[in-house]
């Protein structure tokens, strides 16, 4: 008979069978093994837990995203959580503890050793956003009259409890970051130079409160493992590691990847995104555009004349803004991804303006012509096929001109640019791109 | 008088203060150092290189893209190109070769260390977009019974050229891949105790054929610096380390953006794509959506007679097919993400339908009361302003079953989901959304 995962974990635990148990949960993918393990009945998650031993459960706890282990968490005793918890590294223990409800987890916080537990509260006072939020003081720091050989003994005693002992930094009786040495340059150094000597003092660095998202790049930026972070007075306060960096990262895409969708980001993976969840960070967003949409049946009713006189007209309507928005579209999450890699700033608006335009005219004869053959093809009118075509083109203009100055000047004015979304320039160039077919067409047409 | 900066690089290069030129490079934006060295005369780049040295240049060159590099190279001599390449790491060397003409590429290589060259031709033969493109041999790689204070002297040695010494590779006499241990373990461990007895066996490793993203994924997940790649013959051919990842990251997601916005990826950063590759880059997806919503003037001439009936029906058609546009939208860069993260896989189709279409059924109501209210503050018939409502309800759960199911259904056939970009789901809905809209009229007017 086939046992469920449960079942079979609950059979390792009593038969204390760590390496089995551990085995199996690494064989799932995460999010399987968050189910097995919620699955549990709170008494076999406890003899789970009693069985692996702290530590190992720390580590499984380390991989979940936070709001998942606190739901791990919350099944198991005030006490045992406390001891997962301060297994684990500091920074993800601050951030499990932000999904718990203040009193539960001040409940657990009371069983916390009280300096891992103080340290805890100090990084949950940090805004999430910020290099605070996400650093860590798990790091090792020596004194500069120190020796090579000596602080490669107190690496040796400290790398149990340190996020990396690959940097080491060094620092002044107040606390003030000096310089910083990677354990690379301390094995190749002899046993006797004090790190003062050995140190790098040009530290790339963080202010405490500087963006998350600013911290990443820099880390990135200059390819290291992990950077400090100091406080207004350059006190080391901790430090943030790849790992951290490459988790913000994620979360930045997928944020920006939303927002050019036309939808706030969801707060959850999407499989456990409640469907009121997801409405909730649609609805929005679609009414905003849904007004700001609706001038376009005003301009509609405004040429309803020329609309019954030559009906022609109304079928090439979806056509020409859809390749407006598409147009416009195509630029907006360029410019938007360029802007978030650092590739364009406020400073390129005339450049990147002049490039779409330049774009713009080339794309919008193109279309011209297929517009053109489009209308030929279905029998209308010549004289509408022409319409339609130069309209095309003013269309494709238009837009590449509204799309290339949108996001850096919503930028200037502290607006994420990654609002300018496609369904938002789509709508936007709808209206105009109507307004532009009916005039050409009344011109045109001599209505 | 203010000098520009390449005429003061000359000056230090020509006054020999290599700390002030390198200190000024570091000073500069990377795309302000690649105009800077671009806009330097041939000869005065040469003195540059001869004040700075082959080893800083090389660091340098590795800030920059293969193809910015190159671009430098190209204006030093083959002899010094050479130099310049040989103190790279092999694996951003053979990615900057990639870019250059093969006499060329040729030429340089026949400068080289004929070991260096060997091992960059090699690294040449790899597809880039896969483990093997991006990996590089310059690893740490000890036998098992050596000990642990010997391979601590070696890596002393080695640490000059090998690209991590943070992880030391363990493989037999055929090469054969072993285990590893962290020089972490290293440190922490007595000297005599060999690494047999150090090394963890269950190696998370790449297939040198693999795909780069998966390989990402891999060291990401595992939240490892560096993950070994071996051949099918279990054999250590290289590494590839955190930063290596992180490009891999960035530009997929590049692409991915680019793609849901409706255009293929650039081969250059915005800013230096020019104007022709732009087009390129853009109209064939223009044309594609075009001829895919070309048959939405088909159905609009089909109901040309109820459209002259009652021509209030065409005011609503841009805001109508717009929100269920903006509906699909929302989803498929929502999907798209969550697959790219692997929170969505084919298996969830059926989960993903029912959430898609429950979240369709609220928005849908919301949005028909938005046009209901809308079609009455414009003073349309009351029996228009019905059909609208309905319609819109009908068109937005009807976008969000074709979101939902497009993007899992294409990934199966092999096809990249970001390929449904907001503008093609937008114009799949168009032409539908307007079949609906028309007989739903046709059907509540009983025209």
């Amino acid at each position: 008979m086939v046992q469920s995962t449960p079942t079979r974990l609950r059979d390792l635990a009593l038969a204390h069978q760590p390496d089995a148990a551990l085995h199996m949960l690494q064989a799932l993918s995460a999010e399987e093994r968050l189910q097995a393990l919620l699955a549990l009945p709170a008494t076999d998650l406890a003899a789970l837990l009693q069985v692996l031993g702290h530590e190992r459960v720390a580590r499984l706890m380390e991989h979940f995203a936070p709001d998942d282990a606190a739901r791990i968490l919350l099944r198991l005793g005030h006490a045992d959580a406390a001891d997962v918890l301060e297994e684990m590294g500091p920074d993800d223990a601050a951030d499990v503890m932000e999904e718990l409800e203040p009193a539960v987890a001040r409940g657990i916080l009371i069983e916390m050793d009280p300096a891992q537990a103080q340290e805890i509260r100090r990084l949950m006072a940090y805004d999430p956003q910020t290099a605070g939020g996400i650093m860590t003081p798990a790091f090792v720091a020596v004194y500069p009259h120190v020796a090579a050989g000596a602080v490669l003994a107190s690496v040796r005693q400290r790398a149990e409890d340190a996020e990396t002992i690959y940097y080491i930094y060094v620092m002044d009786q107040t606390q003030r970051l000096l310089g910083v040495l990677s354990l690379r340059d301390l094995v190749l150094s002899p046993a006797h130079v004090p790190v003062s000597k050995l140190m790098r003092t040009e530290v790339v660095k963080a202010q405490v409160d500087a963006d998350q998202e600013a911290a990443a790049r820099l880390l990135q930026e200059h390819r290291l493992l992990a950077i400090p972070v100091v406080d207004h007075e350059g006190r080391l306060m901790g430090i943030i590691t790849a790992d951290d960096v490459a988790r913000v990262v994620r979360e930045e895409v997928t944020e920006d990847i939303a927002r050019l969708g036309g939808s706030e980001p969801l707060e959850h993976p999407y499989l456990r995104a409640g469907v009121l969840e997801i409405v909730r960070k649609r609805v929005g967003w679609l009414l905003i555009l849904f007004i700001a949409g609706a001038y376009t049946s005003t301009v509609l009713s405004h040429f309803e004349a020329t609309l019954s006189e030559v009906v022609a007209l109304s079928f090439f309507i979806p056509l020409l803004i859809g390749t407006g928005g598409n147009v416009g579209s195509q630029i907006v999450t360029t410019l938007v991804r360029a802007m978030a890699v650092e590739d364009v700033h406020l400073g390129h608006l005339l450049r990147v303006l002049i490039k779409e335009v330049s774009v713009g005219v080339c794309l919008g004869a193109v279309m011209a012509v297929a517009t053109f053959l489009r209308a030929w093809i279905q029998g209308v009118d010549p004289r509408v096929g022409e319409v339609v075509a130069v309209t095309a083109i003013a269309i494709v203009v238009w837009a590449s001109m509204v799309a290339a100055v949108l996001p850096l000047t919503l930028r200037r004015l502290g607006v994420d640019p990654a609002v300018v979304s496609a369904p938002f320039i789509t709508t936007l160039v709808d209206g105009t791109g109507l307004f532009i077919y009916f005039t050409l067409a009344h011109w045109l047409l001599r209505l």
